[in-house]
């Protein structure tokens, strides 16, 4: 694996998805904006870029993961950014969660200068990047995919290829939404519970051993039951990606009421200010207008 | 275990449960309103009882599987009930899917006579109840339970005992909100993937093992992609399931949005004359309106 390796946006995911990277071996050049993050990496063996572009130049994978839509369209085709940094023959790949139309732009601009562009979004959160274990949902040509494979499997475990260009956002999109409508069903059941007299404790570990359970419920039981709410992946977030898969339904003209009550729920919540808080503070919102709240005995 | 189990109820659950406690050396008197299934049981060891009054006059428990609210006051409360028939001493359990209200009634009745009562529905399916591996949601006194718990044991794997008369109720009325709430997102992420090009069987495999993944998805993905919609669970059952939860909520001042929204969907699924087929069916009208079919390339 000679190819030299770029890291663009050392964030929650970015940074431990960089060190595994480092791990396995792969020669790796990193930059972001703010500063604190480079140094560790820098120290644990990675290569410094001054700029974006800088890295672009010297890369021959440039891998990114950045927030948002905006983000990740200014990153690459904004002044300096990298599709024209590029060098000759580079392979460009976002694995940001952003909209499949965002990707089909940045593939279009990569592909007059001769560049492969691939989306590559991935799911199993901060812990699933720390352990090398994530999943990986790859949009693009198969050569760019065969390509880019060995260095995935730097990072993740199941690497799909799901089709061309932005199919990678629409398979995360869709599983996002998914999982924001199993939430609700969290939230409703497990307030619905408590208020009336059943443990939720017992109540979750039933569900979760018959045919309401969920892997929303799987990651939300034990959290809410311990009232944390501390971030990992936030309703900001969260809301960003159910947004993104309603529009693309709209888009499609197939109609989604479930994920778009999902989204309005979501957006109460963050109006209430619990936007920077984790997932499962989805719940609190429900548990106060019940007058009850879902904690474990212990 | 010498007490004299009796199993009224030998529908698509109760004549497997039936089978169960017969194949564990249980003595068993059975009664059903149709003949058929009760002649297969008496050949295989089960004695017949002629009434549902002169099963509960003979036995020491008295078990029931019904299919709807009326169905189980009417034959514990009705003329001729097991209330007024039942023993001195026996123990009645209901094991349907009703509302607790139903249940409390019946044990205020069957108190008034010093007989105990339990409601305990099962989750798992006739694929669960052939096994033997139901899980029981236990409503009731701990001795009443403690009494039961060896004939549970003969059809279920997961036993619990979940609080008073009506907690068991509540807990698999809950169960059965949070799953429909799942099948939404199964219905709206299916039919999403598939209007915008990406393989339905790739996108359940891939969301199976990421934060979309459910027991609904489980269970739906291979019957879809199949289109075998042969219930099985039928949409007629689980809204009067759903309907049944949401009621609850109703009751306890507790909004569910998502559960209502399911319950809407599902009345529209039967509206189209769904309410026969599987839980399944539910895709159909949204693959309708959006005028794709998801199904598997095999």
């Amino acid at each position: 694996m000679s190819e030299r390796v770029g890291f663009i946006g050392l964030g929650q995911m970015g940074l431990p998805m960089s060190r595994n990277l480092l791990k396995a071996g792969v020669p790796l050049t990193v930059f972001n904006r703010s500063r604190g993050k480079v140094d560790q990496l820098v120290s644990e063996g990675a290569a410094l870029a001054g700029s974006a572009a800088e890295l672009a130049a010297a890369c021959d994978v440039v891998l990114t993961c950045l927030p948002m839509p905006r983000d990740v369209e200014e990153l690459f085709l904004g002044t300096n950014g990298v599709v024209a940094a590029a060098k000759a023959g580079a392979l460009l790949c976002d694995m940001s969660t952003v909209d499949a139309d965002t990707h089909r732009r940045i593939a279009a601009a990569a592909a007059e200068r001769g560049l492969a562009y691939l989306d590559a979004p991935v799911s199993g959160g901060v812990s699933g990047a720390c352990d090398a274990t994530l999943a990986i949902m790859v949009g693009g040509s198969a050569a760019g995919f065969d390509r880019a494979k060995p260095v995935f499997a730097a990072m993740g475990k199941n690497i799909y290829h799901v089709g061309p260009v932005g199919a990678g956002a629409t398979v995360k999109l869709i599983n996002q939404m998914m999982g924001a409508i199993c939430n609700l069903s969290v939230v409703e059941g497990l307030v619905l519970g408590t208020k009336a007299g059943i443990d939720p404790a017992l109540l979750a570990e039933i569900v979760t051993n018959s045919s309401g359970g969920s892997r929303a419920l799987g990651g939300a039981a034990s959290n809410v039951l311990a009232r944390n709410f501390e971030p990992g992946f936030t309703l900001d977030l969260l809301q960003k990606d159910v947004s993104l898969a309603v529009a693309m339904a709209r888009g499609l003209g197939v109609r989604t009421l479930a994920g778009a009550l999902a989204e309005q729920i979501i957006m109460e919540a963050r109006g209430r200010g619990l936007g920077g808080r984790s997932t499962h503070a989805l719940i609190q919102p429900l548990e106060q207008a019940a007058g009850v709240e879902v904690r474990g005995k212990g």
